[in-house]
């Protein structure tokens, strides 16, 4: 067999692109390995460092790593740093195409994303119990807990933000299966909603029980620690909500550019000019575009329905507004793009509730009515 | 000298009446214990239990405590439960009057809680200093992160929160050091506003770390352990809520009282309704009440001056509306409270900055245009 002989050198850079940690690095005997790689550009006729991903054996040879590392949370999971000398790795164990390291790793990444959101439904349900049972046999001032309104309002937001990314789970899923394969946004939308959420049912759960929530027997304090490497993992939420923000501008930018181009040969896009003038012209009207969910959501949820549909094009015409703006150099306006990220999610969070809560109400699910109300709540208060 | 005798079956009632875990239960040599002791009520002469307060010495016998807690943070603290069996308490170990306890441990409660600005605002320079270290060396996509405006926008926040917090510390130290004794709301906010602030300032600060801040290594993490108690003890922040919305009711229902009766004898009050009148009408006008700071702060912050006039007046407007709507109910009205509480803690925190900001800039201070800039987004952002 031909080998890929990977030089000393090389692979002390290659640390570099290798997380600086690895989970599971003590005892892993399997790795995924980017390292850059040099290769000819085929135009230029440079060479080129470029990653490339491998599959590692520890039976290789070379490969050591360093103590365990001490964390916050997650203690469960082996993380330690990995050092590569002198490592010979045979050619096949390469992954895709040399010098297609990056396409590897996003779509390792994309998804890892999407079973967040059901893993961590699960974990709020179990921390959302625990809150219950507190509240429900803590007595204060002469009464059980949960008869006061502040508690009532914690657990009315911790049921709702749980039934949220319950549903973006259902929505990514089931796009899934049914045979969907772009769903890169929508899994990251999912990954940072439910590491954001967890943490605030967990710290809620944790102010409800007081001073017991911060005691290492209740259990509540290690899901706090476990959790807040979700946010950091997997793609910081900052660096997701940057994706977010300009995939959806990518797309906006695409449909502009084809209005562009209409504009510069009117006569032969007549329909697309009519349609966009339209558009526009009810916009400013205050008429809206004609988008409707009448007939798609359940008729008791229409209210939600129409609050839906005024904030995409609200949405809509504010991407149109920034583009027009900033044009490419949004890429570099940060505090724009967090914006418009955080009205994304809200707004994805806006149609998978009201898909579910539809759903529900249809089939006669017994818990129709309440979803109907965590549907409501949702959506109105993410309008105002 | 006389004793006053406390029996096992009283003490064992007190026993709810501590805190069902002391810090420093374990190694405490005196304890101010808080008993309901039977008094005669002098109206009925029946009997009745009222809460007295102790100094206990361990010396005194009958003092035993359990194993220390395993806690979430606070762990250079011992905190253990503690036991008391046929303790026998000097009569010259009550704190204040026999039955007068609870006000004794408002008293305490009420000095405990101004430290916990100024304790928390130098907790917030640490953390900040590491999170601005590490964003001026660690680089990303080529760049040292702290040129991304994601990370700026954080930094920004994180020395706002910061700038608020410590002003806030100022204006309650120093309003004790000119002799004030009624510091309690102004107390309470500061506790409710200093640990919620730290708390956010040192989860960002792990944020920019990336995987690094949950590492222990870093020591970011275990001040996050550390202050998750800090919105719990001294009155948790929902109580503290509770308690600022009631007080400023309590101000706003005897103005209203005052009104009511004056209503009563229109002749004999035309003074207090004429000065009413012109004031609600002006309001209806929305031409304001006529409060003005301008002259108080420096004119470089006149805008930020009349954003803060405008909030208030909104607020005593708001209040007004609440009080006539609910009357004494109010009291149960928690989730309304929690609204009116977090708009008073938002005005106060926009008159210590505007206090802080002004005196700066009329001072001379080199600081003085940054803390403009601080003292202005803060009321812009708070205001909207």
């Amino acid at each position: 067999a031909s080998f890929l002989l990977v030089m000393e050198g090389l692979l002390r850079s290659s640390l570099f692109l290798c997380l600086l940690s690895l989970s599971n690095g003590g005892i892993a005997e399997i790795f995924t390995v980017f390292a850059k790689t040099p290769m000819k550009d085929e135009k230029t006729g440079e060479m080129k460092d470029k990653i490339t991903a491998f599959i590692v054996e520890r039976s290789f040879g070379g490969v050591t790593h360093g103590p365990p590392e001490k964390k916050m949370g997650i203690k469960a999971s082996n993380t330690a740093e990995v050092y590569f000398e002198n490592v010979r790795v045979p050619a096949e164990c390469v992954l895709g195409d040399v010098g297609g390291g990056f396409k590897v790793a996003m779509n390792i990444l994309n998804n890892g994303r999407f079973g967040m959101a059901a893993a961590l439904s699960g974990t709020m349900k179990g921390v959302i119990a625990k809150a219950v049972d507190h509240a429900a046999s803590r007595t204060q001032f002469g009464n059980k807990i949960h008869n006061y309104g502040a508690i009532q309002e914690k657990m009315a937001r911790m049921a709702m933000l749980q039934y949220v990314t319950e549903s973006m789970a259902y929505m990514v899923s089931g796009n899934m299966d049914s045979g969907a394969t772009e769903f890169q946004i929508e899994a990251a939308i999912s990954k940072i909603f439910a590491s954001e959420a967890a943490w605030l049912v967990t710290d809620e759960c944790i102010q409800v029980m007081g001073g017991m929530g911060f005691m290492k027997d209740a259990g509540v304090e290690r899901v706090l620690r476990d959790l807040r490497i979700f946010r950091i993992f997997e793609g910081t939420n900052d660096i997701l909500r940057l994706f977010v923000a300009l995939n959806g501008f990518q797309n906006a930018g695409n449909q502009l550019k084809s209005l562009q181009k209409a504009l510069k040969n009117p006569l032969g896009n007549a329909g697309v000019l009519v349609s966009e003038i339209t558009k526009r012209a009810k916009r400013k009207a205050g008429l809206g575009t004609g988008l409707t969910l009448q007939g798609t959501v359940h008729p008791e949820l229409n209210h939600s329905g129409e609050l839906t549909v005024k904030a995409i094009e609200q949405f809509g015409a504010v991407i149109e507004e920034l583009l027009l703006k900033h044009g490419k150099r949004i890429i570099d306006e940060q505090f724009v793009l967090k914006r418009v990220a955080d009205c994304a999610i809200d707004l994805y969070a806006m149609v998978v509730v009201l898909s579910r809560a539809s759903r529900s109400l249809s089939q006669g699910h017994p818990s129709a009515q309440h979803e109907k109300m965590l549907c409501e709540t949702w959506c109105t208060e993410v309008s105002v």
